[in-house]
């Protein structure tokens, strides 16, 4: 897989959290997922077609996103209920949205399709590729996060 | 929603499901999704993208996927492995490649990207658009499914 096409995610999803709910998020060290195990209480996931297909997602614990969403909306949050999905998507389109355009001032043009937000205690995700997927692992004050980067060679 | 596109997924499902897995499955009425509560155990999601964008989905419980897949492969499967998520991502691909073939006949021509398979007990999906999301009820021998589809205006 083309390394150039993650970079973009990386630092959209830095941004996006930093400006809609003042968190800053660590990237850690990119892992080249073998297992389809990053398990999250809710993740959203959107696939992305152009010059090459693929998708991409980001995967929260509980314990991480309820202060994320609560900063965000600037009241507090106890439990996943349909306003941290709709954060979630939120969260996952303007990633998609910048890392795009950043991707268009390369060259690379890519189309997004609708985000899925998926929610359920400890649930996977596998993405359907025989090309490598990226995980990048995020720490945040309050958990870690997790992205996944799939695009086919 | 433009009801034209969700046809041929409708098709398509029986289509797929009897030539791979030798299982009936009886479309029941579409009907207008409006909680996010299509729960499932196993789910694979594919985003569309061309002239409008959009995602379809299909959610089986355990209990109804474990006897298509053992179908599918000659073997008896008894939980939720990684043949199962393998198979669950290959009927979405096979349902998303045939309708798309038929709506390309229609003149509507939609690209798809890489299909995402979701495990967890009971997690559920939501898209994420102002359209309206349709979901299409199945019944089989062994249990029900769903599928979800929805496109932008």
């Amino acid at each position: 897989m083309d390394v150039e096409l993650v970079n973009p995610f990386i630092d959209a999803t830095m941004k996006v959290l930093e400006t809609m709910a003042s968190t800053k998020a660590q990237a850690g060290k990119p892992f080249l997922k073998n297992d389809g195990m990053a398990r999250g209480d809710v993740s959203s996931v959107i696939g992305l077609t152009g010059e090459t297909r693929g998708t991409i997602s980001i995967s929260f614990t509980e314990e991480c996103i309820l202060p994320i969403v609560s900063n965000m909306l600037g009241e507090q949050i106890a439990e996943l209920n349909e306003e941290i999905k709709d954060a979630v998507g939120e969260i996952a389109n303007m990633i998609s949205g910048q890392a795009r355009v950043r991707l268009e001032q390369m060259g690379r043009s890519l189309k997004a399709a609708i985000p899925t937000v998926i929610s359920g205690k400890g649930h996977s995700l596998t993405h359907m590729s025989s090309s490598p997927v990226i995980g990048v692992p995020f720490t945040t004050d309050q958990g870690a996060f997790t992205i996944e980067v799939c695009f086919e060679e």
